[in-house]
Parts: C-alpha cells; sequence; structure tokens
C-alpha cells in the first residue's frame, strides 16, 4: 500500500524556538521525516547549501514561479522573497515522507488556504516574560526591534486557536517529544489511517 | 490550575487484545493513567478484588443505579450485570487523572452518545486470519462459537469509522506506545490544551 506523508507545520512566534525544536528533531533522525526546504532570491551566505539550505534562484525566476502558482506561500523579508515550494513538498509526501514546514504565523495561515490534510502546531514560549528574555538575549535586536517583535507576539498568540496543536517549548527536548507523539497519534487518526477496511471483510 | 485529566476508551473485537495492551499500559505505569473499575452483579471470582477487579454489586443495588442513571453504559451477560460507574470516572477525571476504559463496541458506542470529550479508540487485528487464530488458540471455544465471534467481529470492524483513532494491535508493546502518543497528542488539542491565552497578553 503507497502510504502518502504527513505535512506538519510548526509555527509560532519568533523567539519561542520553533527552530530549535526543528533542528532537534533532524538532530534525533526521526525516522522518516525530512525538513522543507524553502525557495529563497537572497545570495547564499558561507556555508549554506543549494537544495538544503535553500533552493537558491533568481528574482525573475521567483516571480515566474509566484506566477505560475507554484508556491504553498510566499512572503518578502526585506526586498528578498521567500518561499514554500509546492512540488518540493508535494513529492516528498508521495514518497511517504513526513514534511516539517518550520514558517512564521502569516504563512502558516497561507498554509492553512491552500493546502488539505496538514497539520498545524503552534508552539507558545513558556510565558511572554521568557519570550522577552530570549529575544533580549540574543543580543542582535535594539529596544526598538524588541518591542516591536513583543507586540507582533502578542498579535500572533491570538492565532493559536486556528491551529490544531499546541505545543508549550518549556524543554526543546520535551517539546520535540511532543510532537514526535503528535505525528504518531495523527497516522493512527480513523481518517488518515488509510486502513483498506475491506480487507477485514473476507477469512 | 485545574487540569482535568482526559477519557480514553480502548474499544475493538474481541480477541482483538485490546486486554492485553491496557495490561500492558497499567504494567508501564504510565504517569497519571488509571483503568476504570466496572460495577458487576456476579459473584467475585478468586483472587478478585473489591474496587480494584471490581465494584461487585447485589442486583438490587445495581438496578437502581440503572434507574439513578449512575451508569456510562451498562450490558447483561448470561444473566449477570456488568456498567462503568459515572461518578467513579468523573471524580478521577476531576482529579486530574487520564483513565482508560476497555470495553466493547456496543459499550464504546453508548459511552460516545453519554459522555462528552472522551478519545476513542480501536483496536484492530493484524487480520481477521490472525483474530481467527487468536480466537481458536484459546482453546475455550466451540467452532460454532468461533464462528459466532468472526460473524460479530466483521459487523464491529465496520464501527471503526465512529472511532477517533485506530491502532493496529501487530505489537502489544508498540500499540501500547501509539496509545501513549494518542494520550500525549490529545492534551495538545488546542480544544484540550487548557491554556490561559490572556496570560499572554501582559509583559
Amino acid at each position: 500500500m503507497n502510504k502518502k506523508g504527513l505535512l506538519i507545520v510548526i509555527s509560532g512566534p519568533s523567539g519561542a524556538g520553533k527552530g530549535t525544536i526543528c533542528k532537534e528533531l533532524i538532530y534525533q533522525q526521526v525516522p522518516n521525516l525530512e525538513l522543507s526546504v524553502s525557495a529563497t532570491t537572497r545570495n547564499p551566505r558561507p556555508g549554506e547549501i543549494e537544495g538544503k539550505s535553500y533552493f537558491f534562484k533568481p528574482k525573475e525566476q521567483f516571480v515566474e514561479m509566484v506566477n505560475n502558482n507554484e508556491f504553498i506561500e510566499y512572503a518578502t523579508v526585506y526586498d528578498n522573497y521567500y518561499g514554500t515550494p509546492r512540488k518540493y513538498v508535494v513529492d516528498k509526501l508521495e514518497e511517504g515522507k513526513d514534511v516539517i514546514l518550520e514558517i512564521d504565523v502569516q504563512g502558516a495561515m497561507k498554509v492553512k488556504k491552500n493546502t488539505e490534510g496538514a497539520v498545524f502546531v503552534f508552539i507558545l514560549p513558556p510565558s511572554m516574560e521568557e519570550l522577552k528574555n530570549r529575544i533580549t538575549s540574543r543580543g542582535t535586536e535594539t529596544l526598538q526591534d524588541i518591542d516591536k517583535r513583543m507586540h507582533k507576539a502578542y498579535d500572533e498568540v491570538c492565532c493559536a486557536n486556528n491551529y490544531d496543536y499546541v505545543v508549550v517549548n518549556d524543554d526543546v527536548k520535551s517539546a520535540a517529544e511532543k510532537i514526535k507523539c503528535i505525528l504518531m497519534a495523527e497516522k493512527c487518526r480513523v481518517n488518515r489511517a488509510q486502513i483498506d477496511f475491506n480487507s477485514f471483510k473476507e477469512v
């Protein structure tokens, strides 16, 4: 039986730790699980690998892909485009791989509109104080930037109700454990289990 | 915050192995998980303990409890009553315990009618051949009994679509693992996660 994989969208406010959790899942080599690779128009940074870090695309090609509806979602960040190529994700799912999409809240809501059958997980920080600590301790942002990020985070937390699951990231390993369980449980859901009940009809 | 427990109903055809899976879960001492205790009018067998194996009740008291709507479900088997006392289950859930109810398909459908928020898991044998092997190898039943059980099992498999999850019991430990994941995942579901989003509104 050809079992299709599951698309799991991991999202949440900046600083909630969605990236760290996804890295932990890949580090643990969860069987059958792969991280989606985004396309971008920005230049590769040292060490980044085409097709693994990103699919690096010239702007004209990216825009053409947008026009051909080849992205599940895309966005512009500081004059650069970023997007999730539909074909890459669909191919992996058809191969039976589970695909993680780590993405911001706005992107996740676009994916929700444009796909069927994906599972949406919202990563919450343990508290807003802790979120502020995490953003501040990066040491890369001005007080004004931090304020802006915190306001955005407030807005985004309200979106959690549009997701299927909420995982509080108080500890990366336990958050990763929960996501592995969500994957396992979703594969057992009656509407997904892909069990051929007819085969239970004859002996 | 007072977190209510989860009621998880484990059901499926006789011979699918639901009892063995529940025993495995209790043996593994899954934190916070308890098996529901049924009431019955039959006499205790050697080694059975009141309040642990069953609540043993005289017939008149059982009937009074039925009339007072004190059972989530009950049934008659060979002139004896068996039932799930509502108060026992509700009290455990209020204490924050997760409660497993191991029950036949007819009982599970009654629980579905009479409760809210429970999670329903259907245990499937790997195949009907394997189910027949299991029932036959018990050595306690006539060929006619086996035929009757198999026919009932066919009917029951059709009910699987009324459940939330289907777990194929090809291996007891892996089936128990899946049920632990289902419990964990259900606790992360947005509508259950009991997260006070208001507390994420101020810093």
